[in-house]
């Protein structure tokens, strides 16, 4: 049997205590499937004396995760601290600079600095993994780069922040509106320290613009997602939506369009009996379309010691095993800055709005649509007993930017209250 | 960029044709993910002449596929032609001895003898990759044997046989029996030229086969599943089990049990509301549950041009990188013989059985199930206008040597007509 693999683990909350325990355990089996032991050789965090679960005596100590990095005893700089720059960047930076391979379950500092990273790897000779930043225990970066490398990618998406879609299912089973479940997601530790990562679609997008880098070619591209969080969700309209077949999802969506790309994470309606409708709770589902493959949809935990830890040892097991694959799939230095395409692809849209029981209020509405290029597939008028009523629409397939037109256009007919509501629905 | 990757391919229907198409057709893309060119050398198939949408005369071309396996200019094998024995694995060793990597998408092949190759593989220093060979384009070796590889795995089970889960869909949608929707699949061209391997569970049960090795470290055991195929799945049933919120299908399972391995390729329940219960017509799906990382499922085309072609793809990739993972996961040398521990997981059934109409009658039925060790958890009676009237039984929990007990004194209890059917209930 070949030489230990030696780590150094800086970051032990949940996940990285989980990675400790794992391979404290699971020695023998470890090292039958990587061909040699792995072994942890140091470890740091920011509290020493702090009880993980794990006895962590019998590994050297560093206050400082870049020393760690640079520890001539390690082979692999694991980094789970967590933050897009601070020490979590700095340490990965020293660890490469050093002739170290990472793996991270950093999404937020490769969504802001893949690419330099990833330049900074193939520079050294080293590898970046980062299985565990993406759809947490899911080999869906794995899937992504390795096995459906055959493929022309044509879209992935999918459900990656488990605490939105556990708000959105409950708003629909509980008939409990935003703003509870919020605060009882946050009684729950479901919500990060700054709760706009999750809820502002923020985190999600993070994993979004990481996919999207291997799925195309592209240099990671964070600002270039089209970003809306949940918090304007009503369950009005998750009851409407499903009145119509549909369930709202927060839905991240990577696809081409003629020679730009266009990434979204947004609010959007899927059909409610296809895979990503029927996901609930927690749970993730990443959907992957190529152009030999077909569809594939993988499903599972999104988070959590376990299901993440899972996914971080993947990557420590493929680095052991000498698999060299590049940061996103292909070399670094040929990854192409993706030519922002927002809303470029048509798709049907779900409006929601708020009229006035005028005679001919409809017509009007009607007109700006047809005048804005949104063409109506079915209407439904709810019955009242105010002098306003519910209006929704589902319609043909539209430009973003016309459906925007009509959503400016519609207030100034005089009939509708309020501001219009449009969701995309997705074709899953 | 390094060397070129030369390919011998050995057998040239639908998927050897399309992986060459793929290969001819986006040699940029794959360089680029590879690192390296990938090139067809030369060919091998029993017409040299047949038209197959793509130009063969620049390659190579061999009658005898041992001959092309043992070619200095071909760095890998691939083996698409199928058949346990035979051309595929005398040209499979032939290739191995040479010193030649092998993919192959021969599931037969690999359950009878994927022990020996493996070690045969492992004394040349070479590879076997099969992620084709179970459930097409779903990157599902790749899962277990990589993305979980931090897992120990508790459970593994699929629908793997696009055919019969078309046929079981189809029956509870159209209400036709199963013998005019077996026919329509033979005319569809959806079965083999051996029927049975589809229907039978035979095709099936070499994949679970295959998942069993990898997932539990053990040789692969193929006359160690436990096999029924969907041949006696009456529309009766399916309607029955729809109605009490299940639906039929020939689901592989494969756990630990105690010591021992059991493996079932059986038609069971699964609740209708489940991923595997939703799975609709031709699509596989395999879900896989490990210790560490919970339950992932995978679901995606199981057959076909494209989706298999793209499974040949990726491990052809990973090789142009310099993957070298052993056959199974670890090396076969530290694979154990698995002992074989057939249905001894405990589980709920579902009973289907025509009760005369006596009095006293479901008091028998009772008291043998009781006597046999079987728990009723709920029943229900049919209305009936003739004598007899069928009665369904879900029990709790039980082994199937008990179910099989009371299966046999059933019929002596004078009340029961005919034999009755006994399904499991698969908890997913």
């Amino acid at each position: 049997m070949s030489s230990p693999l030696r780590l150094g683990i800086a970051g032990l909350g949940t996940v990285g205590a989980g990675v400790v325990k794992i391979i404290s355990r699971k020695q023998e089996l470890l090292a039958a499937r990587a061909g040699r032991p792995i072994e942890v050789t140091a470890v740091s965090a920011r509290s020493r004396d702090k009880d993980r679960g794990v006895d962590m005596s019998t590994y050297g100590w560093e206050n400082d995760p870049v020393a760690l990095a640079r520890r001539d005893d390690v082979d692999v700089f694991v980094e789970l601290m967590g933050g897009e720059d601070g020490p979590a960047r700095n340490a990965t930076e020293a660890a490469l600079a050093a002739g170290k391979d990472v793996v991270t379950a950093n999404k937020a500092m490769l969504a802001h600095h893949g690419q330099a990273l990833a330049m900074a790897a193939e520079d050294a000779g080293r590898v970046i993994r980062f299985e565990a930043a993406v759809a947490g225990g899911i080999p869906v970066i794995k899937a992504l780069t390795e096995g459906l490398a055959g493929n022309e990618i044509t879209r992935v998406m999918g459900v990656m922040n488990g605490t939105c879609n556990y708000i959105l299912t409950r708003m629909e089973a509980e008939g409990l509106g935003y703003n509870i479940l919020f605060e009882e997601a946050g009684k729950l530790g479901y919500l990060e320290a700054d709760p706009t990562l999750d809820v502002g679609g923020i985190d999600a997008a993070h994993k979004l613009a990481l996919l999207a880098s291997i799925a195309f070619g592209t240099k990671v591209d964070f600002d270039g997602v089209e970003l809306e969080g949940i918090e304007q969700v009503t369950l009005e309209d998750i009851r409407h939506a499903a009145d119509m077949g549909f369930r709202i999802k927060l839905l991240g969506v990577a696809q081409r369009s003629g020679r730009g790309l266009e990434q979204r994470m947004r609010p959007c309606l899927v059909p409610a009996s296809s895979p990503l409708g029927q996901l609930e709770g927690g749970t993730n589902m990443v959907v992957i379309e190529g152009d030999q493959v077909g569809q594939v949809v993988l499903r599972g935990a999104g988070a959590g010691e376990g299901p993440t830890a899972s996914a971080v040892l993947s990557d420590i097991m493929d680095i052991a095993r000498g698999d060299r694959i590049s940061t996103f799939g292909q070399p670094a230095s040929g990854l192409v800055t993706p030519i922002r395409a927002q809303s470029a692809v048509a798709a049907p849209y779900y409006l929601r709005m708020e009229l006035e029981d005028k005679p001919g209020a409809l017509a009007k509405v009607a007109t700006v649509l047809g005048d804005s290029g949104v063409s109506i597939d079915r209407m439904r008028q709810y019955g009242h007993e105010s002098s306003s009523a519910p209006v929704l629409i589902v319609t043909h397939k539209a430009a973003r930017n016309a459906v925007d037109a009509a959503l400016e256009a519609l207030p100034k007919t005089g009939v509708v209250l309020g501001t219009p509501v449009a969701l995309r629905i997705e074709a899953v």
